[in-house]
C-alpha cells in the first residue's frame, strides 16, 4: 500500500520477452495495492548502437543532436511497456522526459536535473494508472532534449521518487544486490542487506557498476530509500538507506578494487604556491579525470607529487606532464600502469580506531607493498602493485570479518 | 534567395550514405543564398519495423503508445542530418513535432494539424541556421505525441511551408515527378511540368504514391507551391500549383488506373428511404472504405445498388451484405474482384465538352465493356474488366493527345 518507483535497466528490457517479464512484475506490485511509476532504460545494446551510428557520421557529433538521437532508445521501451500493460488491461501511460517535466541544465550528454514538475505523473496516478517514464532523458527550459549520462536512468528514478515523495525506489538490474567485494575475485563475498548512502558513494568501483553515483547523492540529499535488486529473481536485494536505518553498523562494509587507473609522479617539484594549479589545469583542460592526489612535504623546498588517472588517458597525461615538468623545473616525471587501488569502506570506521592499522598489517603480512595511501572519513584506499589486487581483496575481506558474518 | 522547405522521404534517407546526399543537397540550396527548413521521414523500412515490433506485443496496440513508438523513426533521421550539417560547418538544429509546435488534434495515428507555432523555427532561421524537422509527428495541446498517418511527412512539410509563408515546398522522393499515366504500363507516359491541386486530388491512385492526399488539400487551402522531384537527380520534377499557375491547360492531364478494388452489387433493393443507410452503416462500422457508389432508378419500386471496396475487404463486405440483403429483402448479392477503375483527370474538362464521349468511344472501339461510371467535376472514372486495364490506359492516353505533346 504505497507509491513505488521501479527502475529497470537495459538487460531487464533487452527484448520483448524480458519487457513482458517486467510488465508482470509491475502488475504484481499493482495487484498488491500499490501505485507504480516505472522508469526504463533503453534495451541493452541500443544506446551503444546509436552511439555507433553517430560515430559513423562524425567522431565528434554535436552534443545537442546526439541527445536527440540517444533519447529514442528509452522512448521505444517506454512505449512498448505501456502498450503491454494496456493490453493486459492495466491503464498505463508513457511519459518522455519533457512530458514528465524532468527539467535539466543544458549540459548535453551529462545534464543535471534542476527540478521535476510532477503534475502529469500525479494526474495519471490519481486515475490509478501506471506511469511509464523514459529514463536517462530530460529537457532544458526551452524543451530541448538532454540526457543524464551513462546510468542516468538511475538518477531519473531517484529524482522522480524524491519529487513524488515515494515510499521506495526499486532499482531492478542484472545483479542481485551490493556485495562486500567483487564475487568474481573473492569467493567469500556476501550480499549486504543494507548499506548507507555514504558507503555507496565511496564504493565507486564496486557501486558504479550497479548504480550511477549521482543517483546515490540524489537519494542521500532527499533521503530516498533505494532497493537494488535483480529483475530475474524474487529475492530481496540490498537497501541503500541513510546511516541510521542500517540495522547493524559494521566497521567495514566492503572491500573494493580498481585496476583502471595509472599513477604519475613528478619528482622534486619546487614547493611553492601555484605549482599544483600549473600541474593539474592542463590535465583538467584535456578532460582527464584525476582520482587520487598525494603530496608529501619534503626537505629543501622541493616535494614529490603523485596522482592517478584512468589507464586510457595515461599516455596523454604523461605527455602533458613532461611539458609541465620542464616549465616548472621539476626533476623528473615517471609513472606506472601496473597498479591497483584497494579500498575498505564503512561508516563504522568513524567510531572505530584501528581500521587503518588492520589494513596495513594485513597487507604487510602478505608482503604487499603500499605505494600510495589516501583516506576519507569512511574509506581507506591503498595503491598497490596490480598483480596483488585479488590477494589483497581476499585477505582484507577475511581480516575485517566479512567472511564469517552470516547476518550482514 | 528565398525560404525553401525541402521534404525528403524514406528512400531518400534510407541509410547514412543517402542522408549524406541529402545534406549535400541542403547545403547547395543554402549556398545559393536561401534559408532552408528540412522535413524528414524515417529511414525506409523503419516505420514498418516499429509497427512489426508493436504487432508482436499485441495485434491492436494502444494508439497513443504506438505514436510514441513510431515517432522515434523521424527523431533519428532528424538528429543524424542535423549532426551531419553541423559537422560540415553549417549551423543546424533538429526540432521534433512538439518542439516545432506542430499542434494536432488527439486522433492518434491519423492526427490533423490544427496550427503550427513557428516561433522556434523563425528564431533559428534568423540566425541563418538550417532547421531540420522530424516529419510525420506533432503533439496535442497537452504535449502528447501524435502522428499524421502514412505519408504524413508530406503534410508536415506543406503545413510548415504554409505557416512560414515559404516560397516553395520541395518534396524529394524516389520518383521524378507526376506522370500522365503509370509508366510501368504505359510506355508513352510523360512527366508533367505542372499539375493543379485539384487534378492531383483526383489522381488518387497515381498521386497517392507520390504525395499524401491530405498534403495536397493543405497546399491548395494555403496556396503553397509544391515541387515534386527526385532526390537522386538534379532534374526538375512536377510543380503542383493552383489552376491559374498552370501554363497550359490540358483538357486531360492524366489517365490513372486502380486494380485494388472489388465490386459488390445488391439486386432488386426496395427503393425506399433509409435503405442506403442500412446497407452502408455496417460496412463503415467494420472500418471498410467504400469508394464508388452507383444507384440507378429502376421501375417497380426496386433498384440495383453497386459499390466498390478494397479487394482485401471484399470477403468481409460480402458476408455483411449477405446478411443485410436478407434483412431488407433484396433479391440477390453478387460481386466481382476482377475489375479495374480507369480515370481520366483534367481541370480543362470543365470548359470542354465531349471528354466523356471520347472516353466511352475509345473504350468501345477496343470492345471494352464499361461496368460502372462515376464522375466528378474534373474526373471521369469507368470500372471495366481487370484484364483490359493496361490496354484501356494506353488507348485513352493516346486518345487524349498525351502521347504526342512534347510540351506538357
Amino acid at each position: 500500500m504505497g507509491l513505488i518507483i521501479q527502475k529497470y535497466g537495459g538487460t531487464s528490457v533487452a527484448d520483448l520477452k524480458r519487457i513482458q517479464n517486467v510488465a508482470k512484475k509491475v502488475i504484481k506490485t499493482c495487484d498488491q495495492g500499490n501505485l507504480v511509476v516505472v522508469v526504463l532504460s533503453a534495451m541493452a545494446g541500443v544506446t551503444d548502437g546509436l552511439l555507433n551510428m553517430a560515430g559513423q557520421v562524425t567522431p565528434s557529433p554535436d552534443k545537442r543532436e546526439l541527445d536527440v538521437l540517444l533519447a529514442t532508445g528509452e522512448q521505444t521501451t517506454a512505449a512498448i511497456l505501456a502498450m503491454m500493460l494496456i493490453n493486459m488491461n492495466y491503464p498505463a501511460y508513457s511519459l518522455l522526459g519533457y512530458q514528465a517535466n524532468v527539467i535539466t541544465d543544458r549540459e548535453y550528454g551529462n545534464a543535471r536535473i534542476l527540478e521535476i514538475g510532477a503534475q502529469r505523473i500525479k494526474e495519471f496516478l490519481k486515475k490509478k494508472a501506471i506511469v511509464v517514464i523514459a529514463g536517462f532523458q530530460g529537457c532544458d527550459i526551452k524543451g530541448d532534449i538532454t540526457t543524464l549520462g551513462r546510468g542516468g536512468s538511475d538518477t531519473s528514478a531517484v529524482a522522480i521518487a524524491a519529487a513524488l515523495d515515494a515510499d521506495i525506489c526499486e532499482i531492478y538490474t542484472d545483479v542481485d544486490g551490493i556485495y562486500t567485494a567483487d564475487p568474481n575475485i573473492c569467493k567469500k563475498a556476501r550480499k549486504l542487506k543494507a548499506i548507507s548512502y555514504d558507503e555507496m558513494l565511496n564504493m565507486s568501483s564496486l557501486g558504479a557498476k550497479v548504480l550511477q553515483i549521482r543517483s546515490v547523492s540524489f537519494a542521500k540529499k532527499y533521503n530516498v530509500p533505494v532497493h537494488v535488486r535483480s529483475s530475474f529473481s524474487e529475492e530481496e536485494g540490498t537497501m541503500v538507506v541513510n546511516e541510521d536505518s542500517c540495522m547493524e553498523q559494521l566497521v567495514v562494509s566492503g572491500v573494493t578494487h580498481n585496476k583502471d587507473e595509472a599513477r604519475i609522479t613528478l619528482k622534486k617539484v619546487p614547493d611553492q604556491p601555484g605549482i599544483a594549479a600549473k600541474i593539474f589545469s592542463p590535465i583538467a583542460e584535456a578532460g582527464i579525470l584525476v582520482d587520487m592526489i598525494i603530496q608529501n612535504t619534503r626537505a629543501g623546498g622541493q616535494t614529490d607529487l603523485t596522482f592517478t588517472v584512468p589507464k586510457a588517458d595515461y599516455k596523454r597525461a604523461m605527455e602533458i606532464e613532461h611539458k609541465i615538468a620542464k616549465e616548472i623545473a621539476a626533476e623528473k616525471v615517471f609513472g606506472d600502469k601496473n597498479i591497483a587501488k584497494i579500498s575498505v569502506i564503512g561508516v563504522g570506521m568513524k567510531n572505530h580506531s584501528g581500521v587503518a592499522s588492520v589494513m596495513f598489517n594485513t597487507l604487510c603480512r602478505e608482503n604487499i607493498n603500499i605505494i600510495m595511501i589516501s583516506t576519507s572519513e569512511i574509506r581507506i584506499s591503498c595503491v598497490i602493485e596490480e598483480k596483488y589486487a585479488e590477494l589483497a581483496v581476499q585477505v582484507l575481506h577475511t581480516a575485517f570479518g566479512l567472511d564469517e558474518n552470516e547476518n550482514i
